[in-house]
């Protein structure tokens, strides 16, 4: 690289090309500034996969041996690893083995916080950085950019913030919070050095539980607004005096809050899409699956003696979901007979 | 009153005779102290069932009407209603056509303590007492007692201080309460007059609720407990790392603990007969009923500005075993889908 | 009616000039259109209050007898009463006296909506009608417009559009459902004819309810990742293994979330608001108040027999919140001491 | 010893003198058998607890090296481990230092099941045997005996059942589960050999977890039937429609629940016994401290997938007890705030 004036391209690798990771990669192609370039290897376990994202202007990678090439101490490489969370301690193990001293390793998964800080001390053994990112943004995040939590050591992290900016929303996603006026922040953009490795994991996995929690609170609300037009074709059962009898439309209820409501939320929005394509639903089961930020998030908050009732209370909710009180509830029905004589009803299952 | 120290037998009726009525009167009528005899009348809608039951040395009544034969001004009669909760308020209304004042009508049922008050106002009118009485011991108050809790004026219900006597358990049934010497009190017998007209149902209605609570301790202890054994079989989902791995035998447990343990209790020793009869309580369906009781506690909390999360939690826990949770978690698997793409799995159904 | 096309104005009062008053009554005035042009009377129980914002350029009225003025066979006048719920019942009785039959009773308040059955029934009697409009929107309402959910009898309804359409956002204030095209629904424009009387009032106090819920979310996701930050300084009580060490920005990360992550809401909005003009939230006590709608939301879940566990403890936490935990907590400590000899420690207060 | 026919004494060490621990080792010297006599060692970091308790009748060691002389391949020593939880993991280590193989180590203090799977692996490497004990029953153990919950290998477990004899409450201490006949179980004296090592601290964590949930139970009823009689005084705050009324004696309340009602249990018996020597708890601070079992409980169940709400909410009350829900409620408030533009009231402190 000769001439003034003229950055080094940021040498860049994502390894794993699911929805996630090869959304990334493709929105630091789109928007990566011409005043910091960056070159974007791609790779995956599966090579056709590598093949087929590749053909989208990336350089695709056979195998991880292939890193070695990119080592250059004056310009060292950047690996994101964006695999289930099962493999990542194994996929981190794998790329280290190739990488040089002064490169860094993202996980951009969703890892538990604890693991960052045991891979950050083994990686730096042999000079290899460490940053950890929460991404959040699902499908959408390629166009609408990504809500990154990042954690590691602040000149490492300082280095990937080209890549950050690409990544984000930016500042006119959303408008400015009253009162903030002039240049405008990190978090303002989107992105956000929380603090030391696991900060970024630590605050994307509260956020998660966060999500839990709100998902739980429209779920609740539509249920019983559902249930009240349900309650004009089968009245109640015992001990209910309810006069709840509306006919509602789950559909327009969930589009007018969309607008100068308390409980506008981009939540909101993806459930009125879903009622706009399904309005009753029909295509879902209710068997809810769960992953681990929810449960490390209250299990966390156990451990730290903060209460989490209602953040709790959303992940508990999806274990019933999935059936899995059936047990307990025999428990209460077997007491129930034996106290009271009582016989059980049987269960509804639709 | 013709002869000296002759007491007069206490007239009184049982109208309602199931399980709970007529294991009443029997108690009365096996307990009733000589020194306060007390005639029984019993009637019930069901013909066959006053029949049935009168047989056992009962005086059956063929209608309410023939309440007003025990009609005296000198020793007023005094009729229990032991009826569903649904037909409490016509049933008193009938029984109160045919009573002279200084009577006094006893609802036993599981009414809200609200709608005694009203009731009590109207019958007043007509110089009819009115007593609340929360009735708990299920199938087994004959053999056993009941705990009785009693609302009303207190110059009424001290006249019925008679049958309930009779109807506690004793204070032999349990071990006197360290420090309390000499004199039983009433509480130590098994009854108590908690206040004015209501009082005995609203403090039915807790104990109720606490029922609610303690019962889903057991139920979900015992369910973690059970999926330690299945987890041997089924290595549990995502986000888990659990290396619970016993295969516990559930009715030995619940045995053990039935001696010397903190959770000793009735509810356990019950828990522990399904158990030996049943092990896997594969006749339980857990699709687990709600009674009015259960809803009014955490309904009356809320009113009354009192946190009650454990029985909240518990009372909502039995809608969800009858699967009121699925339109909620339908919108659940509808969000995921919308911001992650995710698809749910199919729901556990046994 | 005098010249050709040309369309009566609306003749409007609003009774209660409170903030959330006041401000429908303006941007009723700024709002409404030209074709269906309103004329707006005020009033309110305090005289200064009428005179301040009738020199808005509204008609202050010294009486709610001047309501009677402004009967018309030809063009029936409307009255929004917008009180505190506890004189809504009073206020309906005043405003009635002087409405002639045609005439449209509106309670925009947070009423019960079994209250909004009964008064539409007696006031039916009168031949006035009733509209129930649940108002979301709080303090940024005059800006943003308030989200409206109505109740009552659709032609009653329909002649009021003018008004709501004055009041709602409109379809710009957010970006449209995706699939959505052509012509603009009602519920588009943040108002919607949810069904019959207390069908309105019926979908807000449900609304209030997922606002506690995702509330409660936020405000435990929050306190958590605030504890990490406390952990550095005081090592977590007995039976805590924490490595949660992380000093974190708060306000930074409220801000970082607003965009392109999946907890995006106006609820965030406000919160990084607050923090950003108090980060420490040293001005706010935590005795949090709560009002009708969360309560009845929960009640009436349990009447409906459906669970609502998050709603609940949303609902409770702000019982806890005020101190109404303190005597449970008292019997929770005197179990511990009889069967441990535990002695309890004091409370955390600042 | 000489004779034929004579059974070597069981040579055991108590290693912690604390209430549980000295209390143990007196029910083994009062209540072993003849036909299988123990001989007792105690043993305690502080000398003059070992002065004090030898004084009973045992042998006082003067360090843990004494356990030295007690090794015998013939005869191989138990020692049992009654320490806090925070130093088990130590004092196993420097037990294990002067043990012979053969002997066994018994961990009966509240030990996450996970630690004693480590334990018993690294002891088994010196040919240690481990066991492990969950151990019901508090301060009235010695007169009323232990619950004993067991994990181990059997033959291991076999050897010590003079002990757990010694130790439990024996089958008269309740009455037999109906329908069991014959001879009597172990789990019916009241200990049981749960399955391998980790299973006896895994039920008695559930167990604990369960008395949580028991614990908080009652803990809301009674708190709202307390507040009835509050009520009389303090009429209820917003949003309430409040008839509750009621004085009521809350001893009287708790002693008559304890004969023949559905919540009767040593709970209740305990809390009885409370409300006898401080009617009004004014001896309470409500600040309710937790320990390892509530919390592991919890987090073993979201690693299970197995829903815990009640357990949950009881654990997490607890926190709230000791003002750890502050900053989340600031939060609240804040939104309010800026919402609505609420101001808050203080909290209630007594």
């Amino acid at each position: 690289m000769s001439a003034r004036n003229e950055v080094a391209p940021l040498q860049f690798t994502m390894v794993g090309l699911g929805r996630m990771g090869a959304n990334i990669a493709r929105r630091i192609q789109r928007h990566a500034s011409s005043a910091q370039p960056v070159t974007i290897n791609v790779f995956d376990v599966n090579p056709e996969t590598v093949k087929s994202v590749a053909a989208e202007g990336f350089n695709g990678l056979s195998s991880l041996a292939d890193l070695a090439q990119f080592n250059n101490a004056e310009n060292p490489q950047v690996v994101w690893i964006m695999v289930p969370s099962e493999v990542t301690a194994a996929t981190i193990k794998s790329v280290a083995a190739h990488l040089a001293p002064g490169s860094t390793i993202i996980d951009g998964g969703n890892s538990f916080y604890r693991d960052d800080v045991a891979n950050a001390a083994w990686l730096a053994e042999y000079g290899i950085n460490f940053v950890d990112v929460g991404t959040s943004g699902g499908v959408y995040g390629l166009e609408r950019g990504y809500s990154l939590m990042i954690g590691g050591d602040k000149n490492v992290v300082d280095r990937l913030r080209p890549i950050f900016i690409a990544l984000a929303p930016g500042v006119d996603s959303a408008e400015r919070t009253p009162g903030k006026t002039g240049s405008v922040s990190d978090s303002e953009q989107g992105f956000f050095h929380c603090g030391p490795v696991g900060a970024g994991h630590f605050v994307k996995m509260v956020h998660n539980g966060i999500e839990y929690g709100a998902m739980a609170a429209y779920a609740e609300g539509l249920n019983l607004l559902h249930t009240a037009a349900e309650g004009i074709k089968h009245p109640t059962a015992v001990g209910s005096h309810s006069e709840t009898k509306y006919d509602l439309d789950m559909a327009e209820i969930s589009e007018v809050w969309r607008r100068g409501s308390v409980v506008a939320s981009w939540l909101l929005d993806l459930t009125t899409q879903a009622y706009a394509e399904d309005p009753e639903l029909a295509g879902y089961t209710g068997a809810v699956a769960d992953s681990g930020e929810g449960r490390w998030t209250v299990q966390t908050a156990i451990d730290a003696g903060v209460p989490a009732n209602v953040l709790s209370a959303s992940l508990m909710g999806r274990f019933s979901s999935r059936g899995n009180d059936l047990y307990a509830n025999k428990v209460l029905s077997a007491m129930r007979r034996k106290f009271g004589g009582h016989s059980e009803a049987t269960k509804k299952t639709d």
